[in-house]
């Protein structure tokens, strides 16, 4: 039996969380060429309307220096590369969403670092030195890009101070000063900024009770609260690779809902909240990201996560990124949603896909989204993970969909084990590390959705869309009313092109 | 049984007659920008040498003009649109193959002529005045782009002089005159110029021998003969368009076939021999043009022309095209590779594949065409026409190609009455006659060759491709060597990446 | 002594009727590729809202045909090339000013046909089929653009009727039933276009009282009054090209005011008055469209001219134009803010300059305009045109402007007859008609406007700006803030770079 | 009096040792999308043939890495980014000139690092596993680039190796060691292979005969000598920044001399001597490098140059460099040809001027350099170095050049302290550190070269050509012959255009 879609006007609306927000590797990679030609697909196809990415205050951006000169020590705030960065982002349509960390070298007070690229992890040396940065940064880019225009970025502290390797001894008691010195510096360069924190990973939720309590009884400033989500085990790590167990969809959605819960606990009832990492594996370097099952996996929280949280920013774009090294293949298991050279992964699909449906939701159940634009055409996305073990590789999907008078075109867009799916057709060309323009070329050619078409005749007021999804398919279905202009066209008759005598 | 396919090395070449010319509608029209869109793609695509197309010489090109000054008639050359035309044609990466027509009015001696934009056909006035247009066309471009490049485009007298609509009265002697003094004309100024006729449509084909014994016994240069060659019978007109029948391209095949068989009887053996239009209607207004039957068609005449000929020259690269009047539909039946807007036809699509394969042909039959590239890599392809009657609408192909040891990557593109056809969706979607940008989107978007993929594995140095070409399918197939590179990734083991546990 | 320029404060604003609308050759150059590129710079630095040109019913725009079906005549209107049009146009950021006019020939009541490309001049044959298609028109573009969007273009009907050539006989009660049934059709459609006439040229001035009267007493829908204004004596030709004599500036500014005067006379006093084409010379063959002269002529009118009409058209904004056959030369004294090629003119500057002064106008003289933008910078425009017998061949200027404290670096960008002037260069390397590339590219870069570059130091809130006006000289002066950040740089002495050992 | 030109033809070219290489910030800038965009600038308006850097082998290239597996040590070749870096250089036509060092972390014997971002100097730990490592570079680029092309890119073995900072010890045993083990790989992997070094500063010349002495004496490899020259005394610093002493060109040609007379002297006449790095200042924070005295200074050394070597590298292409931190300011006095975002400083126009000249020289004298292209157009570069204390701040040049009959269009380009000068115009606005957009367009639009016309009269096969070089200036003057084509316009007469009566 065909499921039936209601005709709508209930007003429900499709969340715009899952597009709020989306991760970066750390801010100087944003230099690259790699990293800003990725950007422009993803923005151009999807539409991000912030980024999130460590690094903003470390030595390679390079905005803090002190010098010597005329026997004391100064500071020099150098922007020209924070400039580089955030005139290429906000030229492609997107904004940052300030993760303020990690440690400038010549500010921190120990030489803990983090990841490849050594991030300083310690607290500052100094408290008025680092007051006196957010400040300088915060200035800067009012300065320069506009005050209405600079306090619409949410701005976040630090990132994950529940865990050591990103916080020394992850000592709360210091974290909950840094923030509640950075929020009153950001609140004094304009009341109007969001800012906001603990930014924390799994594991340790009741810093979220903590960091609200604290920010209650001190008076300090909150206007969101932000934590992580990953649904993935232990690392189980091989040379450049790693393999994890993965809990299901709904395991990373309780999560996400843990932070209204506890905001609703401690009396911030409509504080935001923010998911500004998620992703199945949290690790850079495990193949489960370049593959169809994530995207079918992920698409049960992009169509759910709305319903908890005000965004859920995807961990991350592209596979420019650097925490574990240099990548040493093509698809090497990074986060990114295209690969390095702009190559789709499935995942990237499942975002352009959402990017294409309609703003109200007609239904929505475990494996399909109807959804209506503004101008009547519906859009469909239905989706079919198949874990390990499952018995049923593939699912039908019957839909009585609401429809106009007269036929409708429907265009189906396929992503699934064989098509679409880089990956795929990577490893059957031997997983070639360094592929060259040729096999590049081809990748490319192959990575596209497949496309089939129909015609659908709706009879009373209803239209039947049935198919069968297969093995961790992903599939947009995008339908079109059919305007038949075939009267304005006298003496049409396609059986007298030779080869077509037998149409009707 | 799979066919079993040589291992080649006897020196069998993919003739380039195919790719050497392509029509065009007239000239003036090359200063529009959605026909210098359309080019671009074809050039990047399938790349041309050679661009034919009417009106060189026709009043809207504007080169002749004559003038009252201080009491005597003067004539001005006005070359302002001509250099604009070959710029842009050259600087796309193709040559004019030159056709002197039609007849400035100030030059004409009579008011006849052709098409909707109204084409001069009567014989000059004053043939010195004619040799000195001639002359200083020829002249002003060895001047603006060189000597040795221009002298490579052919110089083709007049269009269908043997029809009556092209040539007043189709008057043999008055053609016969007009080339003479031409051919003399481009001679001097070069005597490198490659020059020919006489460009005659099917049906007096004694114009052939009739021309040739005219410069033999009259010592007229001639570098070349051309012809035309269409399939189709009468049209059947309804408004704004026509059906015909249409002939097997055997008979296409023949015509062009006569060229060399009239040279050789008039005791020109080596004289090259262009077609210079075909196509399987003659009519711009005839849909057969927009299918896929038209693609599978074209696939056995580009697969066998080059047996016969120099050059055949589809007619015509794109749908920007006014010979009888501005096109009243997206798709309306146009000669074009390329509808308006550069969507693509299946016919284009066949040519791409051409553009594809490799320089050597190891196999060839009605059916399928195998090629290496000078790589090594295969490229195969295959089309299946189905005519009105036939009982078999689908074809199973099976080919025994040689291997290397290893396994082989296969990428199948195809197009047919399902895939990669514009025409159909464009059908599907009610024939919109002026397509909004949206549906633009969605036909072009659904105008992509449909890809499969595969992975062969050759057994004994051969390796077997089979596939079932569905109703007037084209289908290209190259086949990739693999490298297998699974060794250098220490400890990989797909089946530990959740939801691929069963995978080998 | 300097003139003392104001302060402002007092909301004088540059009237933006000079950029409300631009001239262009018939509506099918539109499909040019020259055309649009020439439009896309245009856009880029100078930004008009509307642009006007005639020919959108004429038969090569192709929407108007008539055939016969079932023994019946039938029309088909045919909206592929306007939507090719309009797309481009729209795409480009600039709106059509609907002219509706000329004449299809299949509508036409008689042969009569105005300029090389034939524009049929003579009334409908039929009124109903004329409303049907003006009502086809209007609404298939409501269709395609959307309603919103559509009923903001002026819709003027005709063009000049009050000459023969261009309304056969000049027939005034014709030419007021055509307006008449015009004006109610494209209301029915929306009531909200604006719709307006009688679009003459000067000679015949009573027309625009005649036309009101007629409007006024048969309740016709007038929602603005149009003319035309040129400045130039009779044509004295030459082959391919004429000389003319040029009133002052004033004249044309006088023409301009006399449709407010006709309006008020008449009742109408709010009516808006768009002044839909002007120019000096009415000859597209004339040179001094050529000159720096003709720039610094056309200053005065820009000035000047937003305080007479609420709009005044340059015709037009590139040499794409046939009206007088195939241009025949680079230059060839076409009306052109840009040649063929986007070879800039000195008007072009000229307007460019004026996209780029303030929105306040603080100082206007005959020869200078002062302004300011919203963020405080200074633009000053001057001009100093040298007619034919002046004795002063410089001029100069001197300016007290109000300034900030500290600094100021001006930039100045000249255009006379030694810079940016591609015409003198041109007219140097021997005024070649046909340039090649090379030659192009020289002219090209010769002809951008010479930069110089000083820092003014203000005394007591007053910055003197001097310069002197070469002849036909159009000058932009700029002025920029200095904040003065030498401060920042500890150690700074340029005096020990090499080579600057005695700079300040 | 004029110097007389000679009208050549006795075979004097124009060495392109000037633009055979120019020098880069460590390879790893390559992945940045300022560094390609400056990088397509040059090669737009130059087009060098070979680029030069360090830190190929460096850590943030990445392709070194040794993991542990099943026990054992193992090496990963990983060549992710040298792919990138490689294809973006070819794909802009430009071709490495191999620079093999600094060492990977992991394969190094020591600590020690040179530069901000920490180039390992020490020798390899294991000089097996080096040449593994060189090996296996040069076969991954024949087998992604084609053994033919990549031999032709030369390979230098480490930098500087004489300087304690650059080479541990500065150790001359040590680095021969490197040398021989490094030459013999480098020629396994293809006996064509270019190898040669040993790339050391000034200071030690001694080490080319060395050097030679060894390679002779050894049987080492040897197929170009190199070496690097600055003419800058010790650096005297300030915040980031300092200031030299500069030497005169001829010192810095002295050095370049050097190599060929060691290279005789030790039995190697014929040997290749390339100086692969030169500059004024070899400090990336010295401001000389951002005026016109630099340009007015490379200009001797680039019209000599040639005299003596076999290319000469200029340091650097653009400012995308990090050797002492990053960047503080848009100009900070680096090496670069162009500043950040693709300023042009007055020595990149320098070379954009050499790279319009012709290849047969007429003429070179101390501060002229008169070429002829093979069109038969004359070129002409004038300079005029201003140093401290010289009192001629202007130079008059008298030319008498050899010409054709009839006119000649001159156009000069000039570069100085007022002309397309973007330092001065920096300055002026206060020495922004960080310029907004609008600064950018201001400074970039000040920054063109001017641009002066003339119209030369021969006389007699003559023609003189006189100007005055300001100070600092760098002047191209080139020279177009005038086809008059005043004749083909009948009736012309400029005096009857309005504001051209009294023109001749």
């Amino acid at each position: 039996m065909d499921v039936v879609v209601p005709d709508g006007g209930d007003g429900r609306r499709l969340s715009e969380a899952w597009r709020y927000c989306v991760g970066t590797g750390r801010l100087a990679l944003a230099l690259r060429q790699d990293y800003l030609d990725s950007l422009a697909v993803v923005q151009a196809e999807i539409g991000f309307r912030y980024l999130r990415g460590h690094g903003l205050l470390s030595d390679d951006v390079g905005i803090y220096r002190e010098y010597e000169w005329q026997g004391s020590t100064r500071v020099l705030y150098n922007f020209t590369y924070l400039d580089q960065i955030l005139d290429s982002l906000l030229g492609l349509g997107i904004r940052p969403f300030l993760e303020l960390g990690f440690m400038p070298s010549q500010l921190a007070s120990g030489e803990q670092t983090v990841f490849w690229w050594r991030g300083n992890v310690t607290p500052p040396k100094d408290y008025d030195r680092w007051n006196d940065l957010v400040r300088a940064v915060l200035t800067h880019c009012v300065e320069r890009y506009g005050r209405d225009e600079v306090v619409s970025w949410p701005v976040e502290v630090w990132n994950e101070p529940n865990l050591v390797n990103f916080w020394q001894g992850a000592d709360q008691a210091e974290y909950f000063r840094l923030y509640r010195e950075t929020a009153r510096t950001v609140k004094e360069v304009d009341p109007r900024f969001q800012v906001g924190g603990p930014a924390i990973c799994g594991g340790t939720d009741h810093w979220l009770t903590d960091f609200l309590v604290m920010c209650r009884e001190q008076g300090v400033p909150v206007d969101f609260l932000s934590r992580h989500a990953y649904s993935s085990g232990p690392a189980q790590p091989v040379p450049f690779g790693c393999y994890q167990t993965v809990e299901p969809p709904r395991y990373l959605l309780d999560q996400f809902a843990t932070g209204r819960a506890h905001a609703v606990a401690c009396g911030y009832p409509d504080l935001p909240v923010h998911i500004t990492e998620f992703n199945t594996s949290y690790k850079p370097v495990n193949p489960v990201h370049d593959t169809a099952w994530n995207a079918a996996y992920v698409a049960s929280v992009l169509a759910e996560g709305g319903d908890h949280v005000d965004s859920f920013s995807y961990w991350t774009f592209c596979d420019v990124f650097e925490e574990e090294d240099v990548p040493t293949a093509l698809f090497h298991g990074g986060f990114g949603l295209l690969a390095h050279r702009q190559v789709p992964k499935p995942t990237f699909h499942l975002y352009r896909f959402f990017a294409r449906l309609g703003a109200e939701v007609l239904h929505r159940d475990e494996h399909t989204l109807v959804t209506r634009h503004a101008d009547g055409r519906l859009a469909v996305l239905a989706w079919h993970r198949v874990d390990d073990g499952a018995t049923e590789t593939t699912r039908e999907v019957g839909l009585s969909l609401p429809a106009p008078t007269g036929p409708l075109f429907a265009k189906h867009s396929l992503v699934d084990e064989e098509h679409g799916n880089a990956w795929q057709v990577w490893r059957s060309l031997g997983r070639p590390r360094f592929p060259t323009e040729a096999q590049l070329e081809l990748i490319t050619s192959c990575a596209r959705p497949a496309v089939r078409t129909e015609v659908l005749t709706p009879v009373e007021d209803r239209a039947a869309l049935r198919f069968t999804l297969g093995r961790n398919q992903v599939r947009l279905v995008e339908l079109h009313p059919v305007h038949d202009e075939t009267g304005d066209y006298p003496g049409l008759d396609d059986t007298r092109i030779p080869g077509y005598g037998d149409r009707s």
